[in-house]
């Protein structure tokens, strides 16, 4: 199964009674925790505001971790292409200082213990695998913009996943602080093999 | 302050009261786990098999989830020292397939998620941060053995848990399989600038 179909799978046909349900329960959702705090939210709560029957949402998403999980991917689907800088170390140092920024903000730290909290898979993949296609997705265009500009030895994808993306998110959640630009630059120079500018 | 101090502080004076209750409830959660399942978990259930009430409970963890990530994080502390293999590289190939083993089981991935699940702190100290201060530490041996044994050009601790640990925790929590050793020995060369023998 490729990539591409993988991350296909996780919306349904827009515009469809589905799709309806789906964005109606995340915009619930949304509205809910910004009136009442995330601790408050329950499935009748959220099937009330969104205008459909506790059942839906149970048959849907399972419980109320697993439905917060989905609500929670959704919002950190990236919603532009990585910035193109000119060169890959450019592009691999701006598009990984955004995601760190954005990730160890608060609602970044949330959406990613929403999204860890999630149990049951959603329309057949396990929540946190739908995080690994987005990141993967846009690394792979970073690399595919520095083939075409004919830049030479490059990383693979899962390299730049494991070399730069893990060791962020592990901080965030393991460590007892954030890591810093000084820390990310010296990830990105041992991932490449070559000094990235500051 | 210290790693070691650190660590310290996650646990009560041996045979001090605090400690009698704190045995007694990580006992009634592994006990209650096993006879009824993690999910039929309820605070008055896990008092109640210790022999304390609810309150004591409450205070001193917060939460269901509060307490069954110190529950999770006291199973995940080691209790040996990383194997003697001779060289650097054998002692973290040994460490790392060990590590990689116990955490893709799934009693190692549910005790990373309750890890993860807890949300305030206890004894002062994040929960997912004593788990960072356990993998450090056992590094921490293994480089010091091989400062000892003469071995030169060694990684600093950090490289190693972002180098090693980061991708395999990354993995295990979002990525759609489990890494493979193959996989992990390019990951320890990747750090050690060197192949690490299967």
């Amino acid at each position: 199964m490729t990539r591409e179909s993988l991350s296909g799978r996780s919306s349904p046909r827009p515009g469809g009674r589905s799709a309806r349900v789906q964005a109606a329960v995340h915009a619930a959702v949304q509205a809910l925790s910004q009136e009442l705090g995330r601790s408050a939210l329950t499935m009748p709560l959220i099937a009330a505001r969104a205008g459909v029957t506790p059942s839906t949402l149970y048959r849907r998403w399972g419980d109320l971790a697993d439905l917060l999980a989905d609500v929670a991917v959704a919002r950190m689907r990236p919603d532009m292409e990585p910035p193109d800088t000119g060169s890959l170390a450019g592009d691999l140092a701006a598009w990984s200082e955004q995601y760190l920024d954005e990730m160890s903000s608060d609602v970044g730290r949330a959406l990613v213990h929403d999204v860890l909290a999630g149990r049951a898979p959603v329309d057949g993949q396990p929540v946190p695998c739908r995080c690994y296609e987005f990141t993967a997705a846009q690394l792979d265009t970073v690399l595919a913009r520095a083939r075409a500009r004919g830049e030479t030895d490059l990383p693979t994808t899962d390299a730049l996943v494991d070399g730069i993306v893990a060791p962020i998110m592990h901080r965030l959640l393991f460590a007892p602080q954030a890591p810093d630009t000084a820390w990310l630059h010296h990830r990105l120079a041992q991932c490449l093999g070559r000094p990235v500018a500051a």
